[in-house]
């Protein structure tokens, strides 16, 4: 039987997230709903990987990350992720595969994450939302693995990983 | 300096997190407020890798994870890194040294979280919080990087293969 909680109260509905208080029992919960997200770990012909570097509200300040987006209304990842690759940086084509997938806080929201690997995506034309300034930051793949201290969130960080660890062996 | 919002609006103050509603310029934002984090690549005197399987609510089942929990009022990050790791796990002394810092999700949260490398510590006794259920998983650390798989979140991914990435070096 798959747990869930005795009582569920929506606290706040958002356009990007929901807050739900659950009672699992004796204890109770705040948890953010999240329609679900994916990131590219993108590698152009040239072997350098392209990130992205944009102002991250909750951090007060512009992160570099891999790019990445919300899942739209019934989007599978990997449509949401083409989508959002080329929104975000103009880029696509090349072969694309699954890396993985994680929670991103699953102590407080259920917001789960897709990556995927683009390999030999060419150029094309971005198209930022209205409220996205993206700055492209190209690393060539054989230094990105000496360059990961730069990257400041956990899914870049996670996903360069787990790319560069298929890469290396 | 340091960009920021126009407008901030409290639109729920819970136990965990808060939520707020930034307007930056022409668009808003909904931001979780996290106290932030810590996770704990823990290895023992046998050099195994020790991981926690608890149920996870957001996910409505149980994930493998590496031991994590929040800071409390005024905590720094080393000091709730090492109590977490002996109420989770009763595992203490050993070598510390910080692995990484990152934003979880830095689109909608603040929360940041620091994990670290524990080497060398030793079985003491596990006194978990009233509402968690902790089962430990230990794994030879030789043979984790084959098992980056059972993991399902980010901080669990990325510290891990932070840690790896320097032993194997």
């Amino acid at each position: 039987m798959t747990p869930g909680p005795d009582d569920v109260r929506l606290v706040y509905e958002g356009s990007l997230v929901d807050l739900v208080v659950e009672r699992w029992g004796e204890h109770s919960r705040e948890i953010v709903r999240h329609p679900g997200a994916v990131a590219i770990v993108a590698v152009d012909r040239d072997d350098r990987v392209v990130l992205v570097r944009q102002l991250r509200e909750p951090a007060r300040r512009a992160l570099l990350e891999l790019p990445a987006g919300g899942l739209d209304d019934g989007e599978r990842p990997l449509e949401a992720a083409k989508r959002e690759l080329e929104e975000e940086t103009g880029l696509r084509g090349g072969t694309w595969r699954e890396l993985g997938s994680f929670y991103t806080s699953p102590g407080y929201s259920d917001e789960r994450m897709t990556v995927f690997a683009a390999t030999g995506v060419e150029e094309g034309e971005a198209a930022p939302e209205a409220d996205e300034e993206v700055e492209l930051v190209r690393w060539p793949v054989a230094g990105a693995a000496l360059r990961i201290d730069e990257l400041e969130d956990a899914k870049s960080i996670a996903g360069l990983l787990l790319y560069l660890r298929e890469f290396r062996s």
